[in-house]
């Protein structure tokens, strides 16, 4: 994989690390908000919020967009997507390895017997 | 989502998010292995490889088993499949909403015209 992939599942997964940023995206799935309606939900100073927003920016889950003097987030699907394919290639390689592993156990169950 | 659940997610995503780790568990999907072989493809001292082993068993990727003197890593694929659930859940909650938005342009587009 080259490494500017790696360096974004890097990012992607750092920021699906953490249960505000992870409340942040669910929230954005029903549509755009502003920072002060995205912070209200959670008991954290300003400055530590806009920390999370950061994140999620600089690894491309978010972006934002600035209309007078307001600050809007939406989503970005892409970068979850290319990290849940990571998933999901892993899933399959570990559930052919748990299959071999059932075949084997089987072999050995009826040699036993 | 209860607590120990979120915590749990906390721990599967920030272990994932090393390039180190994820190739520990891309090697372990074809089978197990012990320290010094899974230690061998990465340029690191031994300490800090083992650290990085904590950090995957510590959040239940993997397990150990000592036999001898010879400790042995495998993989558990229970967590993952967590986190692969709740990106899966995102996803649809994305799609879903990229798709009203598209409605909604439509329909603009239509009074426009």
């Amino acid at each position: 994989m080259p490494n500017q992939q790696q360096v974004q599942l890097d990012r992607v997964f750092h920021a699906l690390g953490d249960p505000t940023r992870r409340a942040v995206l669910r929230r954005l799935s029903s549509g755009p908000a502003g920072v002060s309606e995205l912070a209200r939900p959670f008991r954290m100073a300003l400055p530590s919020f806009t920390q999370h927003l950061g994140v999620l920016e600089e690894c491309g889950l978010v972006r934002s967009r600035k209309t007078g003097r307001v600050r809007t987030y939406h989503l970005v699907p892409k970068p979850l997507k290319a990290a849940e394919k990571w998933m999901t290639e892993q899933l399959a390689l570990w559930e052919t390895r748990l299959d071999q592993l059932d075949g084997y156990l089987m072999q050995m169950k009826e040699k036993e017997e």
